[in-house]
């Protein structure tokens, strides 16, 4: 049994928690809601995001940062991207000693295009960090809540925090694969969004499986173009976090992006889209990123361009579709 | 414009017919029914697959051999593996001067596991063939003839013939990379339907999104393994014929493979199954053609491995999915 503190109630923390409960760990949940922290531990349930779900009867919750940190020496961080800095602000304030965070967020800082493992190693101090790892792969927290099958993979710079990780997390329902490739794994969960859009924007247009499944293939090919570029693995895009990842979020009706560019297919703005939705799409800041990353690196992303086109230039989105099928013959 | 003839008048045989006479080439269509060949050229419909869908104006067919081949220096071939033999030999035994042959079909001769254009070569003799090439990729035919966009390959060893195919087939819905993988081109477009088979019993099985990409993840990790074995470059296996065909028959429920799983995992024996559906399904042959390879090869494949002991050995369909969870940790 390891003391384990999961930062963030949303719905992946939650579930990620009730998969450690389940593997007989001692779990404790954090988060900045009174009303869920309470719900947590006395109903077992998260009103918020799992309602439905009645989980393990060991669940504990608190608002309480320092209550959190002094819990356990192993932190599970599952904040949103823009929400990092200052949780980890908080965990530096209040660690005596070092800890080893595990963050499963999927997307890069806006401006500076900074991956979450490094605004860690920036936030927290050297004597408070013991290392870093991320999870991550396709993963509806829905049904990892359900303890439906499930299988994930754990990177990390350090063996004994892949080893670790997976060692907590695996059960009979989550796999957990080990993966040495953090850099890989962190961008692949963020540029998958990209194609989710765009995976939104061809269902919304009325196109067929044919017409996704091109853009998912040809997607993926250039995300890796542009990973590889960055100091990824290519392996890693046939993994979980690459390949599994993208499959999960552009083939589910629940992902935000696939809804975003749905919208945007039917002819609302990307404003009138954005505000409709009412939460952040990280598919938009990541397309934007990736554009310039491209242009940075000078990396062929056609998906890519032609996404930006229609999001920031107000570009026509058919003759986007009609661009991407008329370029140039070329070999796979 | 080029006289082209299409063999087989099935629904991907008139979904190719049709895009090459929007393209302006003077195609004939072969099948063996009178009734479709009559409908091919009065009423421009396939009554039988694509009822309705009507089809380019210049549309025509024949049921007379000897007419389709000397019509044309290029033939597609799109008939069923089990009848590929016959025609070859039809072809090799009316053809007067060399053709070039594009095949469309997917699947491995029973018990040979011989891919097609080894058995196009074996049956049309030299001095009959100039040349064998293969198109494949995510490509429901339905869509195809509604011209919606779809993206496919043509591989051949012969750079002339993979040109030529790209310059035939190609227009604004329908884009076709080159590919200079002939085996594994052949091989992904058999293999991938054992995976499609596993996704239709973990959909039935009522498991979730999370189990099914992972499972077509690990899935195109083993016959990406099988295929680099038997000759094929592991790349091919990223583009239209490996990825995007996986993606395609996986997602979809029209494919038969997948509709063949989901109905074993409601219980049905494989016998059951295969009489309710009254017809082939390639991914049960391919199955045990893998499963075997994979032994002869010392390839592990453990998805082909659990789902050869659930269609053949009568194995328990939920303990084999737990076995494949709980397999040793390893990293990916």
């Amino acid at each position: 049994m390891t003391a384990i503190s999961v930062l963030g109630t949303g719905s992946w923390g939650t579930a990620l928690a009730n998969v450690l409960l389940d593997n007989g760990h001692d779990v404790m949940m954090w988060g900045r809601s009174q009303t869920v922290a309470a719900h947590l531990a006395a109903d077992k349930r998260n009103p918020d995001y799992l309602p439905d779900i009645r989980l393990n009867d060991n669940m504990t919750a608190t608002t309480d940062i320092n209550q959190a940190v002094s819990h356990a020496d192993v932190l599970i961080v599952a904040v949103p991207t823009q929400a990092m800095r200052d949780v980890c602000q908080q965990i530096d304030s209040v660690a005596t000693k070092p800890k080893t965070v595990i963050h499963v967020s999927k997307g890069l800082e806006p401006k500076s295009f900074k991956r979450i493992s490094e605004i860690i190693e920036e936030e927290i101090d050297q004597s408070h960090l013991k290392g870093v790892g991320v999870l991550s792969g396709p993963s509806h927290a829905e049904e990892v809540a359900k303890r439906q099958p499930t299988t994930v993979a754990i990177a990390s710079n350090d063996g004994s925090i892949r080893k670790l990780g997976q060692d907590l997390f695996m059960c009979d329902y989550f796999r957990v694969y080990t993966n040495d490739d953090l850099i890989g794994v962190e961008i692949g969960g963020a540029l998958k969004n990209i194609i989710a859009l765009a995976a939104g924007l061809s269902d919304g247009l009325g196109y067929g499986d044919n017409a996704k499944a091109a853009l998912m293939t040809r997607g993926l090919a250039e995300i890796t173009r542009l990973g590889v570029k960055m100091g990824a693995d290519p392996m890693t895009y046939l993994g979980m976090a690459g390949l599994g990842d993208l499959i999960v979020t552009c083939t589910s009706v629940h992902s935000r992006n696939w809804r975003c560019g749905e919208m945007l297919a039917r002819g609302l703005t990307l404003e009138e889209t954005l505000e409709r939705m009412g939460m952040v799409v990280e598919g938009v800041r990541t397309t934007q990123a990736a554009y310039e990353m491209a242009s940075a690196y000078g990396v062929e992303m056609p998906i890519t361009g032609a996404l930006y086109d229609v999001l920031f230039n107000k570009g026509p989105v058919e003759e986007n579709v009609k661009a991407l099928m008329n370029r140039q013959k070329t070999n796979e």
